[in-house]
């Protein structure tokens, strides 16, 4: 299937533009957890049991991972096998290299971990993003607006004309031959956001900064999803992960999952109307 | 020791701008390596052992390593423990995030692994690059122009009349408080190295491309050094690990290094008359 209409087939399932962003800091997990083999394994299995039909995807930020040393890969690995087939996967590892090294990237997050999409950072151009878009069942999101501070520091630029985000934006629709391609854009960036998905009517966008990041969640669905109200997905992380530090993480989690995707879909149903 | 003063020592000390590029693909491995437990690892102990008196780092592709799977963390590891002190290691994984996932990134890169430097994308700006430079001990090398034939998608976009890799330049010096910023450059663009170099005159340049990608070894070395005829880092990577596939690989490689170091030491020299 698509990469795009499993996206979208999911959204409609689940009814769900959630994203959670599975990236559990090992500083952070509950107690009760600590007797665990891999206490971060043993918080993804449960954080997914309880969620997992109230999301249209599950965001793995690698880093979160890869820092816990020699077992991350085997975490990263065993979570996947957790995520109902269904549910789109995103490993958030904003990779992109020269051709070889791109290579072995994808190797890593499309051929073994076997993600539905990665992010992917742009800098480095055309042949840095098309080892992780071969194939039109897996996708890649390229970053264009980011929701950090230090977004302003080049993605903002003007070269003729336009910024240097819309010129990302430009490239992703003219590299997107297999529609396979979405963008990142920060909640935190509601004109921006606004602007690419009139530039992009039809393509996934990724959208962080809801919750801890405080981005504005009723222009993220407004600007954000397409035509049908769909294809924003709208990642959601800490708010959730940790919405109690307690034994029962799991239940708050899954009710802070569901007040926020009905929070989402009044939204979406106020703009239908 | 500031890292800068780290790089400058090495590069007298073993009178060499060569960096050898860490990079073993698996799939091309001596077969005289195929009974080893970890043939990456044998291979970078034989090539570290033979060449580490005529580098001055060795950069380390974590691509190469984490494609690998469960063993590639400690691939890194391991390999780290090989290098001498006195040589430089840079962990070559382009990474930079939002800041939480920074800290993150560079918990692995800087305080587990202790690598010399890692490089930054710098598409998001200094707060994605902010964790990399905490320490002065340890510095970052942020992307300005690579390598690659995509390199012309954006990093060649003009705005406010200086392309974007000039900007990227000018931002790193301005956040280069510690001195321990360093630039990515490649050797297949001179006439930026040129201008780059121009613009910082003393910042450590990291400058891939030469050997298979064919970057021009005479001005990458005229452009890419400083006005004592150092800091500039050349990374050769293929040509070296692959002197010879056979099981005396490591001799080749230490023959092809030799001849590399003396090539560049003797344009160098012609350069100082």
């Amino acid at each position: 299937m698509l990469f795009i209409e499993k996206l979208r087939r999911i959204q409609r399932t689940n009814d769900s533009l959630l994203c959670i962003g599975l990236d559990p800091d090992v500083r952070k997990l509950p107690r009760s957890l600590r007797g665990e083999k891999n206490p971060q394994l043993a918080f993804n299995r449960r954080i997914i049991e309880a969620t997992s039909d109230l999301v249209c995807a599950y965001k793995l930020n690698i880093a979160f991972y890869e820092s816990t040393g020699e077992r991350g890969y085997r975490t990263v690995h065993d979570t996947l096998t957790l995520i109902p087939r269904a549910v789109v996967s995103i490993g958030d590892g904003k990779r992109g290299d020269i051709g070889s090294t791109a290579e072995h990237q994808a190797m890593l997050l499309c051929a073994d971990w076997k993600f539905d999409a990665s992010t992917v950072s742009p800098y480095m151009g055309k042949d840095s993003v098309e080892p992780f878009i071969r194939r039109a069942e897996q996708g890649a999101f390229l970053l264009a607006v980011t929701s950090n501070e230090g977004s302003a520091d080049f993605q903002h630029l003007r070269s003729g004309g336009k910024p240097l985000y819309e010129h990302v934006v430009l490239k992703a629709k003219e590299w997107n031959t297999k529609k396979n391609i979405g963008l990142v854009v920060g909640a935190t960036r509601p004109a921006e956001l606004k602007r690419i998905r009139s530039l992009v009517p039809d393509m996934p966008l990724l959208i962080p900064g809801i919750g801890a990041q405080k981005g504005d969640l009723r222009a993220t669905i407004r600007y954000g999803c397409d035509a049908k109200g769909e294809l924003a997905v709208i990642n959601v992380g800490r708010s959730i992960l940790y919405a109690s530090g307690g034994a029962d993480f799991a239940e708050a989690a899954r009710s802070a999952a569901l007040a926020m995707r009905e929070e989402m879909n009044r939204i979406r149903e106020s703009l239908r109307r």
